[in-house]
């Protein structure tokens, strides 16, 4: 039913642009717009929960769109997707990649304290509220992919290469410029 | 953190209505655009999902609405809720909740034999993206809803009142005159 040749999101992207606009323009605004966060913070946040939904096309692009931003540094991407408590990030990432998975588990499963920990942290409402909307973000976006049995390559120079187009363009921009890639 | 007086999603989007924009013009487009699927039938997959999700909020005010466009058929709602195959709803809605139900628990979760169902049913593949992209987005709502720890009303006659504003106007403009309610 989708079209052919375009892995992960952007197939179901494609069938259905009517859609893909304002979801895209969503990621933008969360992932790319103006933040106290850093974007490969965000993206770091994006990755960590599409990695618990076991997503293979998503933790793996906004793994390599993390690394994009955070120098390249794929090593620490593999280190916050294998356990954030143990990884070389701030305490307030930390806290706040509990918020997140705990988001994805389940709203409900994000206590008072994992909130007061993120604060103590020096996390603002903000911060915390774009975690758990982040969170829930990539909870639609990995059960989109997966649900409609999309494809995703196994090279990792393809996301690489994705990465270093969808960090300079941005979502909304990618997906109405399928033929750059 | 979040503006008072306000319950479920609306809190939040109120926060922060940067992300409020293309979450409801989403919102809009699944539930109130052009489709095969009645706003009805739409509005029940969007509550089915809410209330695997155990979501009181939003099951209860898209159950409102469901029963809204649906004659006021409230029971129907209850039905569904229950378990849609004993419901008395068509075979493909019955299909479709089933890709429903198993897109909220894991996109993974969806198989050849289910979409084949709903295609034996009469499905098209734009009422089976769409069954999929709705049920992600509610997974995202509800996930929102209850990981910011929102509130919600009991009585049920305050969701009657704000399902009959929602079908009127729709989300996007729900959200922007909140001094309708």
């Amino acid at each position: 039913m989708l079209p052919e040749g375009l892995p992960g999101i952007r197939g179901p992207m494609a069938f259905r642009p009517e859609t893909a606009k304002p979801l895209n323009e969503l990621v933008d605004v969360l992932l790319r717009g103006p933040h106290i966060l850093t974007r490969g913070e965000r993206e770091l946040i994006a990755t960590y929960v599409s990695a618990q939904n076991d997503c293979r096309y998503c933790q793996t692009i906004h793994g390599a769109i993390a690394a994009h931003h955070l120098h390249g540094n794929e090593d620490l991407v593999v280190k916050v997707k294998g356990d954030p408590e143990l990884a070389p990030i701030s305490d307030k990432l930390k806290a706040l990649l509990v918020i997140a998975g705990k988001t994805a588990e389940s709203g409900k499963a994000v206590t008072a304290e994992d909130v007061e920990r993120a604060r103590q942290h020096g996390a603002t409402d903000f911060e915390i509220h774009d975690t758990v909307l982040i969170a829930a973000v990539f909870c639609m976006c990995n059960r989109y992919v997966d649900g409609l049995g999309t494809w995703a390559p196994d090279d990792p120079e393809f996301y690489r290469q994705r990465a270093a187009l969808v960090a300079k363009h941005g979502y909304a921009a990618s997906t109405l410029q399928e033929d750059q890639q």
